[in-house]
């Protein structure tokens, strides 16, 4: 379970009979929009050429929580069932783990009793969880007029071009048109060479009231990096300037406070919009590093774990060349999430309830 | 409150009495020695020469939790007083929040009511509680074997060269002398142009058993990140080769399983010893960037937020020009008090008083 | 959601798709009985005679957790459709909320947006979920040899004698026959007056070892009771001999220890195997109070909430004259799951794992 | 830790340094007032000649969350020191637990590490703590207009009459003066006899709105029972008629909502405020067992746990003769807590901000 006062909880595995998600603390009242909701899953398909070819699509089935085409304020259950499932191949490589995924982990963890087909509960496909978690929260935030973009900022070692804020919210994968053809075509040659690659999402958050979060352990920035380190293949968080601020003095890196329309803003956002872990009134930027997928064609080492020897693997089987532009909409879905908790920590139900009428 | 099996609250301003920490679920039997603590917040002093003025020692006072010298299992609370203190400065630029800083966020948060003393609760001197709660976990994860150290991986552009885990675990600072002189020369450069200067920590955790951590809320690098944003003035975390591992194909950045010594392990260890959240073996690795001090003597345009005017601060008092050094046993402590809950999570405090009993 | 290490989270409405449960934190490696689920399920049904006309049987689909009969260490969803429902009868009064239900309440709560068919949320259906969540319970307990049982104590006036542990591990209602008896008869009156009468169930779990459980926030009383009150219609919550000890002087209600087999037992157990929170070894014993089925046949003083006028319910429908038979396998469950959740906090996943190999 | 938007958490020992609290998540700008927190300690002292002759005043020190007299919004810890302590006599003892104690549990729960003396952390002394959490929980409510108050209920076999809810706001241990005087006699009885005798405490909360709480895990009767069970020496918790309600017919227990100044209300409260584990609108009534103080004069027969032989104990010290008088307070402490944390979730910090400026 994560969050506080919204949460949700993933369940579900890749080949089991579904996947879903938990989602507690919606506020009654909000409308639900089972199209929107389908849209939003339907991003997590990413770029069709370099997807799995899993056809099914994904049909949210809402258990509970939604009443006359209203959340209730009760906890909504949302399944999705998996139709397009061929295990066998699982079957034959259950015994030697592939390099950089959680096959031998989850075995170590769970005593070997762990779902392995499609890698079981820690499958990419349990993110249709978060999107729909994500669904929701965007919902909740829209309501206090906070709107939430990822784009992609790079794919292997191209990467896109400084952006404004209105141009990341102008677009849906990379407002960099020209950036975004090159990381199509390394995302082709890494395809055609049978190997995957890596990239770097950007989320930014905008109309964020200031004073969300606090010290320590309310702080934004840790809420967010847990929230976004829940995305299987994240292996680097950062907000604002990140790690190159750490290359600067304080004298680049500070934000001067000015003021601007009557309200007190900062010149600069080197810091991605949080002090203190709190919000200060700027639009709120991460950028998250994704490792290439690592299920590739070409063989690789590894280990059988019954015999205890060496070996050799080589996957066949539908596999992503890079995960990245599918995993994009769930980063927004994650900082949509943990931005909606907090406001609800703040505000309270009661307080939400009346956002609209002021 | 941070932590599940193992917990730690702060409390304390900066300026006020005292700050703490109430460190909760520590496992009965374990023995305190209080030199051992002492030596520990020292660390927290840093180089002397960068660091603030402030003279006194922290001096540890144990309210509870311990009996005859040993843990008790009941909650410890350790508090520090606060001597050395001058509060006048405060009171000048309370209006005038510093760029970099939490006096704006803060101020709005809680109203105008924080402590804007020193940081208040914001301080970095409530780092020392994180200091003894790290303290506690060291002591729980040496029952297990398992050892934590970190080191300055750069100071702004400065870097140090790859190291090996052995070198690592035989310094106190930075094990690469030649660039350690560099960063010195680089803060000493800061410091005469009344700046300040960011930096990059890594850490390094050995001999953690695979296993430990699991999937999305309970994965081991969303702790790890969210604890390592704890700390003031952090903005990014990455873990194994981290952002460099988004620009790699998955044939580079995969860890191939060999069998070494009867055991299974990776030949490289770029995803940080971490895979699905979970602990596979190998040494986990982390890296916190840190921003420059927020607090400069360079004159810096702020608001005077009263009159509702820009204006300009021209700080005087007692800043640290970097505050890498300081916070590089925090990184420790805070990675220490991760793997302690874990490790706590999976044995069950009777799985761990049996540990040397085996 | 309910539990730390071993958690659970329901979800559903009586006239929905579908109630269910989330069961988190089950240890891998439990064969899971779909069949001894289902019998459980089954005992939710009560006495035919005095229960609800729903006909349709509880038929439990596991959603995930579960692979090759075991479970995985994974969540685990169950959900159960809901078939046999009529809620044109809700839409007549929804207006009127019935004295001693929630309908009121939730109303206020949920800003009017509740599911207020069947009691929606509220329903006493959604015990099914934690009958569920009390199945991986007593699975867990049972590798630790740990048994749970209760029995109805009284209904309206009528009670049972005092009964041996025996006697109640031999029984599935109320070991005591004669009352017993009269206890149906006493439900008869009531249904037959078109009333409903309330009842006492009691719970005793045995073979708890010694040390589980502690003070305040992890008092075993008070996760016991916050688990009891979880279940609709509960009013009292008392252990060993609970608001009768109050009359007593300190000499009549102190258990002396004695030892027995080589053991540190207490010779009376008055204090229901409970001491500062914690497992003294003894039979946990609780009583749990029942209050009537708010639902009569009766007619009875309401308010018209859109007219706001005083008006008069009569309702018809179909409802259980005494809730008592039908609660006490939930009263089992809710025991099963506090003790297993505490069990495993004291043992962790890989004590709990080795539990049988000893 | 107890409490979710509000919380608090113990610390210290009976005869350790101090005993004390961290209390977090109190909005900022309550002014606190010192001598009223100090008259809510001297409370705890109950009737005098009933209680310990441990002559020291209660002195809290407030560590943090205080400033300029008002509290800032970060966490408060407050501490008490303990000075008038003498251990020698719990030497003697530490191998022959007193009946009715947590003597024995503590020391199998901590692994024989547990600080024993005047029983430690299990100390009753640590209910200071749980006033101060009382004292600032009562400020919050007292913004939103609600009143708690308790009273004596029962004194071993003496019972006050029914009393009005205006009887019970007018009175500070008990308004039955008849009652309260044979209550105290048996008080005296108890102590001659060098025994001791238990009691029930009712509390009742007035002006708390409707739609505060809500089902199983956001159970009012669930999180108050926790907290009332928090408090050593309770075993029973009840509300409204409680175990009374279970013997009564549905149309004798169900309160008919009526109308009365324009408000929906019910005609009897036998629900005790609470429907669905929602707030009505109505006084919410608890009813608190307390056993009899198990350290008496009389010989009791216990075990030396090092010679694993029965054995006999003659208890000599400082004693109540009767907790009851002193709990009330803690009683009143602990509702006003959970309603405080459950009024700040509905509201958020923001809209409790606002309370008074409607």
């Amino acid at each position: 379970m994560m969050g506080k006062m919204l949460r949700f909880s993933l369940f579900g595995e890749s080949h089991g009979k579904a996947v879903g998600v938990l989602v507690e603390g919606v506020p009654p009242g909000i409308k639900v929009d089972i199209g929107k909701m389908k849209a939003e899953l339907e991003r997590r398909r990413g770029i069709e050429r370099f997807s799995t070819k899993r056809k099914e699509k994904d049909e949210p089935v809402i258990l509970s929580g939604v009443f006359n085409g209203f959340t209730t304020g009760s906890p909504i259950a949302v399944i999705i069932e998996n139709r397009d499932v061929d295990s066998s191949y699982y079957e034959k490589i259950k015994n030697t783990p592939r390099p950089g995924h959680s096959d031998y982990t989850a075995g170590i963890r769970y005593f070997g009793f762990n779902d392995y087909r499609g890698g079981g509960f820690f499958s990419g496909r349990l993110t249709a969880g978060m999107m729909i978690a994500g669904y929701f929260a965007k919902e909740i935030l829209s309501k206090a007029g906070i709107g939430v973009r990822a784009y992609i900022k790079s794919i292997g070692k191209v990467k896109a071009k400084d952006l404004s804020v209105e141009e990341v919210f102008s677009s849906k994968l990379c407002p960099d048109e020209e950036a975004f053809q090159k990381m199509l075509e390394e995302m082709e040659r890494a395809r055609n060479e049978g190997d995957s690659v890596g990239g770097v999402v950007e989320v930014i958050a905008i109309n964020v009231p200031p004073g969300i979060g606090g010290p320590y352990d309310e702080d934004l920035e840790g809420d967010l990096a847990k929230a976004f380190f829940a995305i299987p293949a994240v292996k680097g968080v950062e907000f604002g300037l990140g790690f190159r601020i750490a290359e600067l003095r304080g004298s680049e890196a500070n934000d001067p406070f000015v003021i601007k329309d009557g309200k007190i803003m900062t010149k600069t956002n080197n810091c991605g919009g949080i002090l203190g872990g709190i919000s200060n009134g700027m639009p709120i930027v991460a950028r998250i590093a994704f490792k290439p997928v690592p299920s590739i064609y070409k063989p690789q080492k590894t280990v059988d774990i019954e015999r205890m020897e060496e070996t050799e693997i080589k996957l066949t089987g539908r596999f992503d060349s890079c995960i990245v532009p599918k995993a994009l909409p769930v980063v927004e879905a994650m900082m949509a999430f943990v931005l909606a908790d907090h406001l609800l920590r703040w505000l309270g139900w009661k307080g939400f309830m009346s956002l609209g009428k002021r």
